[in-house]
């Protein structure tokens, strides 16, 4: 189980200096580590050292195309810990004060950020400004004048901008999102999502509206927002959105509990979702057309996902979602790999576009265009 | 399988004159006939013969305190087919323009309403006049003025007015409205419907404002409308609702091809509903509480309902519709027995009241207040 583990540890720091990983004898028994490769490796730091940035760490164990090589933290003793798990150089260690010298660290290609949102724009602005490639964790930002400001400045440094959307590389996903290309569901008419847990702690960021941007919308709501545009895969032309509070002292003003909201598509395709953090069991994608409908139950959770169709059950094997997405965006930068499902920050603006709609409609009790 | 048939057919009208029917040998194979049965009976004529209409006259087959002994249509054909298949003297065989005779109608206590909606007011007015109690299918009119109408009419009249509520009398939906009543599912937040199919022959009363007074929603959007409710539990204090429209010439104005809907509760819960006249694989009900979920899927179909809740499979067992609905209907009729949710004229109002809301909200693109 560890030898992955062991490997990372007893291997020099100077070999993940190599673009090209050297081939040496490694033996895992739970990855499909290929041991002959020898193609291009994306060097990551990681900022954030909370649950999803070990995740995403975790996870990277079993990466061709992607290591770890670098951790961005403002606590030592996380980056410590890190250090010794992940055979973390000093040298490729950083603070929020210093990262800026990731300019020039000739061992970190990009920087993954997985801190609170309403950082996210900032931090990525100074990555780009360092010249490294940046991934983000979504939303990109707290609202889309903040995302549009990332995206400049990607574009700008020349650096490329990812965000986590995971789901884009799923399998269960992308066979439904093939079936209704190939027009094997007919003309789709309607999705429905249903976002939402019951959230713990009320200390927490993701509650506090300056660091979160919002509340559950931001959080999770987002998965349906974007999972309604890549199963119906039309972009929304207008938008309706009714929130309702049950705890306004969890829940205090601009942080969202619950909030439903509807999309009209270009095609006529209507869209019904739900976006909570007061309940659980709520993980399900819905997709209807003239010839047959798709379901995914759980449709966004960390997996296995489960898929159903008119069609039948779908069996696709389960992957851990973060490592394909890692191998996958170490192809995007290093190869210019093109997912059928955009990561980029243009897909990740069009969300925040729609998220500041949403709370526009909520607001405005209206209709509102997109 | 027709042995309770020929008994129809061979029994003397005379006999159904009797509050009580004698207990005289009958056999069937499919039925669960009680053969000793001795209580009040409840004699029924259907008002219009249709495809419903049949399927009801079917399930009272195997009703023990209900029995068809009426008919009144405007074709007769059909009123021959009828009196040769189900025993129907001539004597209880009515039209539109004399139907008010069934006042001086010894063997008649009810009539059971299975015409179009724009129709059953006038008809449901009549029938009270006449003296006889009023069956009337859903929706009970096409608003809630109409409604009112009739509410008032039965109690001038002092006949009862019951509406074709067959799923308030479903096991499976009484097990899940129990399982909330006792707290199983703690606080209730949410409820989703979705109800609707594919409407087919462009030129059906269904299809005209006239005699449908609207589209899906009428027909079977009030499913999830009044699904809601009692799902819920509670009534609903607003209403948002957006409507799409595929295709204008099928659905011609003022009648709905698709609308969302949403409601808000007084306890916090949100339900996000959908009716559609242009999707097939929508007939699912999700209840979601803190404690736990209740799905029904088909929720509304004529069975047999499947629901799953967080425990598990609901598994009781399936008894076709209308005959349940008769039977306590002539409990309710004859022994003023009161089901645990309401089947009655103000319940109906309820919906009417709240689907008018729906098309105002539609028309105002803004949340209304019930």
């Amino acid at each position: 189980m560890n030898s992955r583990r062991d490997f990372l540890r007893k291997i020099s720091a100077s070999a993940f200096a190599l673009p090209f990983l050297p081939a040496v004898s490694r033996q895992s028994a739970n990855q499909s580590f290929d041991e002959t490769y020898q193609g291009p490796v994306l060097r990551v730091a990681i900022m954030g050292l909370g649950s999803y940035g070990t995740r995403v760490a975790e996870a990277m164990k079993d990466c061709k195309m992607a290591r770890l090589t670098g951790v961005i933290s403002g606590t030592p003793a996380k980056i410590k810990d890190w250090q010794s798990k992940y055979s973390i150089p000093a040298a490729n260690c950083y603070n929020y004060e210093n990262f800026d010298g990731i300019k020039d660290n000739k061992e970190i290609d990009a920087v993954y950020i997985i801190t609170p949102n309403g950082l996210h724009k900032d931090q990525a602005i100074r990555v780009a400004n360092a010249g490294k490639h940046v991934i983000c964790e979504k939303p990109m930002a707290i609202n889309a004048a903040e995302g549009q400001q990332m995206v400049d400045a990607c574009r700008k440094a020349n650096v490329k901008l990812l965000v986590g959307y995971r789901m884009h590389l799923e399998a269960n996903t992308l066979e439904i999102i093939r079936m209704r290309n190939e027009g094997e569901l007919g003309k789709v008419l309607f999705f429905q999502g249903l976002s939402g847990f019951r959230i713990g702690d009320p200390n927490q960021w993701r509650l506090d509206k300056k660091l979160a941007g919002g509340g559950a919308m931001m959080d999770i709501g987002i998965y349906s927002v974007n999972g309604a545009r890549y199963m119906i895969g039309e972009e929304p032309v207008w938008v309706t959105a009714q929130e309702t509070k049950t705890d306004p002292v969890k829940f205090k003003e601009g942080v969202d509990e619950t909030i439903l909201f509807q999309f009209g598509f270009p095609g006529g395709a209507v869209a019904s979702c739900l976006s909570t953090y007061a309940m659980s069991n709520l993980d399900r994608f819905f997709l209807n057309g003239t010839k047959g409908f798709a379901e995914l139950q759980p449709s966004t959770g960390y997996g296995p996902i489960k898929g159903r169709t008119s069609k039948g059950e779908l069996n696709l094997p389960h992957k851990t979602h973060q490592t394909v997405q890692m191998d996958e965006m170490a192809g995007m930068i290093l190869q210019d790999k093109k997912p059928l499902v955009p990561v980029d920050g243009e897909e990740a603006l069009k969300d925040l576009k729609i998220i500041d709609t949403i709370y526009a409609a909520v607001k405005s009790g209206k209709k509102e265009e997109l």
